[in-house]
């Protein structure tokens, strides 16, 4: 009766246009708070919800990965991220639409928004808003999150067409985050490290639709290789399946590919890096 | 004209239903803003009131505190609640309706709920929602506010009955949560240690409506015993009332009865520690 | 078609009534979510936008000149604002109407609301709310925020006469804050330091339309005289505009005046004290 899987099925009514905000300006000081009150200005019938603003400042990467997770259980909307290390530079400000649910992204041309953009099909219609007429005038040279990202967003919010709030680019020009990519050779997951936190517990790229394919089964004893040694662990549902001290494989709360030790550091113990390549095969 | 006393009197009208948050998440991260992402795909039209994300973490008992302290300021609603350190093993998960007001409170079954429910005359429903239609599917093992309570809570407050949520559950099979309980023995009060600050100030358990059966009056000199120890303390009603380094006795915002040292810590000359017993009679 | 220049022009059209809240509560307990909680139960139709609630505590200057500058980006409505180190002590609470734009201040009168409001003409109405009808009963010692100010504010955004939540006071009696002047003698800028954050970036209190009118144009070299001594700077548009070690002179974001040395502290070079005086001259 009241199931609902993200990702899947015919989406939900939302009457309000959304509007979202990522950024890494933290939440100690008015940069956010005056980025929703420019938003309720133009567009007073959007609503605004703070995905996160504690993102590591100028972690462009960081930024894109939270997005890329976040967004498929957000209602489709205008979607502002802001982790613009070059704001004032010469990196372009940009908008795009998804090829599918038709999202609007919003934010510096960095590679903050297509990882996420690729989970609904890539851009498929992308503007450069630097010189958008939805800007605030005049734009500040350090705040363009206020000045820039915030009011081209709004605007979209209000029913502007994507065409009108900036110049028209290819798609394909836009600036990819350089992400290396899983596969399976044979029974083999080859992944890299994604994300380190500060547990040592050790993010890697393949995702659930990738691991459904391959080898691995849950319970299973697997042999993790990495930096030319062989470690066992167990891929398991969750730390407690595994005695302290050992290392466990499992799918996180995004049912991406992770790697730990049960009070201890899986980044310690595999020497693992950022982008370092690791191989997983049953045992 | 618009004086409101909260608890008291015809509750006001309130259209758009209100769905009320507070857990131990953290304001840094991404897991509040998906809860929110994940409330508002599913009940647009509701509205979503943060109340806290900085309960220190697994703090069941301050999260119980928080919750009842507030909720009595709060129009009826879903609130949601999620201070979970068994998270993912084999306590339940739960959502009950009040006796009074009809409020809805949704959360892991740890304790957390009770005593704000207690408030509000107490549980007279509860489900066991683990396995609820409603939740996201698959539910991770790790973060049930996102796959759990939160799309609970949503349809709760779309207008989904309580008894389609989940499995039925005796009220009075609810896990309590262990707090000591104030009394008067004659004049004196005997109260409990709830919480110390980091200032030192202590939080006892008497409450405004025992106070005023006490033999206590404010302005009078009070003797306090902790440890076998006499102090003596003024019943005041502000810090400068009295002079630095003197204990004093005061009603908290809350209405709560705590002491303090001006420019001290309470906690230390008492000697107190969580739960201790105390006893306040006229000096 | 979609320019907006704030503080110019027409104002939007914002259905409904907009609530602002600027605070030093931060953002890990519950003070800020059981105003929240508050105003929704007193004004369910009104929208809360959260300013900042990081404000250092009890600094009542930091907290005023916040709001100045973040108030003119936001619609008008009603503007709460809570630092408050004078909390239960003598000083009156206001609620204030500005000359432009009928916005509504709510907070204490120790000056942390006048210099937003000189922003839209200064108070042309004012009431001292302490015993206001429309107060949370009873009023805590502590906790203004929550039972007088939140209320309060509440009220007037539902539509109840400023006249009617309080006594009538002066404008002219109410707390300014004690900040000094700029003014141009001449070519020369004479101005003041507002503020110096953590980078050592210094904050003077020259704004855009008194430089608009000064000898000072971008690109030039100035001296600035501090203490005595002169230093040269660069009147540049960016940080990267100068090279490492340079002082530059600039505009922030918010179009104030301020000095910063790229990769050093500006404070450091500069002696440079809270309201201590510096010239500005051409080169």
């Amino acid at each position: 009766m009241c199931v609902v899987t993200f990702g899947h099925g015919p989406r939900l009514p939302f009457r309000a246009v959304l509007v979202t905000l990522l950024t890494d300006y933290g939440v100690e000081d008015d940069f956010v708070g005056v980025c929703h009150l420019v938003i309720a200005g133009i567009a007073p019938e959007a609503r605004i919800i703070d995905i996160a603003h504690g993102i590591p400042r100028h972690d462009v990467r960081t930024g894109a990965l939270v997005l890329r997770r976040t967004l498929p259980f957000a209602p489709a909307g205008v979607h502002i991220a802001v982790v613009d290390p070059e704001v004032g530079g010469r990196r372009r400000a940009i908008a795009l639409r998804t090829a599918e649910e038709d999202r609007i992204l919003v934010g510096p041309d960095n590679g903050v928004l297509l990882p996420a953009a690729e989970r609904f099909g890539g851009a498929v219609e992308a503007v450069e808003i630097s010189t958008s007429p939805c800007r605030l005038v005049p734009v500040s040279a350090t705040f363009h999150g206020r000045d820039l990202f915030a009011p081209v967003g709004a605007h979209l919010a209000t029913g502007v067409a994507l065409a009108e709030t900036g110049d028209p680019l290819e798609p394909s020009e836009l600036v990819a985050l350089d992400l290396p990519t899983p596969r399976l050779e044979g029974d083999e997951v080859v992944a890299h490290v994604l994300a380190i936190d500060r547990y040592g517990n050790v993010t890697l790229d393949a995702e659930h639709a990738l691991l459904a394919r391959s080898g691995l089964r849950l319970g299973q004893s697997v042999v993790v290789e990495a930096g030319g040694d062989e470690h066992v662990a167990v891929y398991a549902h969750a730390f407690t399946d595994v005695a302290a001290g050992e290392l466990l494989l499992y799918e996180d709360a995004y049912r991406t590919l992770a790697l730990a030790v049960n009070r201890g550091s899986a980044a310690d113990r595999l020497g693992a890096t950022l982008d370092g390549e690791l191989r997983v095969l049953p045992a």
